[in-house]
């Protein structure tokens, strides 16, 4: 059966997002740290890591606030190439891109806009990939099959933390891979809720 | 010229001790499974690892608090084999264990304690074994050559949280060894301040 999988990038010290997101820059002061791995990768390995993830996905899941400050820079073509739902309170109708890339609208809640999901990755995995609160709430319901964390090598000091106010305790991770770059430590857990 | 290195284990969300240090268990609520990989290892690379972090100190440097919580469990003779120093505020006479362990007071703030560690070290390295805020002074004060990060596949959700108040901007990491084993994946970075 298709995988619910989720995949971010967290700093050494637990961040997801470089301080001040939302301001000038959607990712924070200097936002190309924390992602030059996926976006500029140096090395074939990251690169196959970005091209296997995208590979794996029917459908990506998000939440609004990546969505708000996604969509612009994503642009037309946005890189998904696939459906992708947005998990928000607002109806709106969907919204097309060009290159295969369709926004939808998710009001039902995490296990309906999974659901949602689902339906359109088909025999794919459904790749939850962002942010940090959309990550840990699928997790904490005990939705999530697969966990990729992607460890940057850098200390932020401040910023959105991942896995904030989760109650880990019926939570068991089992790490299943581990790639090591430059850029990033990959981590993939295997997810037991 | 001998480093300044540091180890530290660490979970994936960040945090050094289990829920409630300093109760009933030292360590925390369920102290084992932070420092499993290196008090039961399991394979023979966690253990090499631990050995390794051995043979590389000449002297071993403390916060108070770890002492207060680790000197009853260490025991007599205690695992270092070598002079620690204990950064505190209360001068104390030096406390003999046998086995080679001593345990030296350092009442002279950060810089003077590293100096009696680095003068008993000689040629080898001065270990700063914890507990977080004492790793994370040193870091800030740009007087780490090297930190060791062991991160252990679990969440904890509470606890004492490596890094916290670190204002990082001047600090600079470059991963120089990744190795992976299934209870931790061992992180070392040569630090720039």
């Amino acid at each position: 059966m298709a995988k619910v999988t989720a995949d971010i990038s967290m700093s050494l010290d637990g961040f997801v997002t470089e301080p001040d997101p939302g301001g000038a820059n959607p990712l924070g002061d200097d936002p190309g740290r924390l992602h030059d791995w996926m976006f500029d990768a140096k090395t074939s390995t990251d690169a196959e890591i970005v091209d296997e993830t995208y590979a794996r996905a029917g459908a990506v899941l998000i939440g609004k606030r990546m969505f708000d400050v996604g969509v612009e820079p994503w642009g037309d073509p946005p890189p998904f190439g696939m459906p992708v739902f947005v998990l928000t309170h607002e109806a709106r109708e969907p919204l097309p891109r060009r290159g295969g890339t369709m926004y939808h609208f998710a009001t039902g809640g995490l296990e309906a806009a999974l659901a949602e999901a689902r339906a359109a990755a088909g025999d794919k995995d459904v790749g939850i990939w962002g942010g940090a609160n959309t990550v840990t709430q699928y997790l904490q319901a005990g939705l999530l099959d697969e966990l990729n964390l992607h460890v940057v090598p850098l200390l932020l000091g401040s910023g959105v933390r991942l896995f904030d106010g989760l109650d880990p305790s019926r939570i068991e991770l089992t790490k299943t891979r581990s790639i090591d770059t430059p850029r990033a430590t990959h981590l993939r857990f295997s997810v037991r809720a």
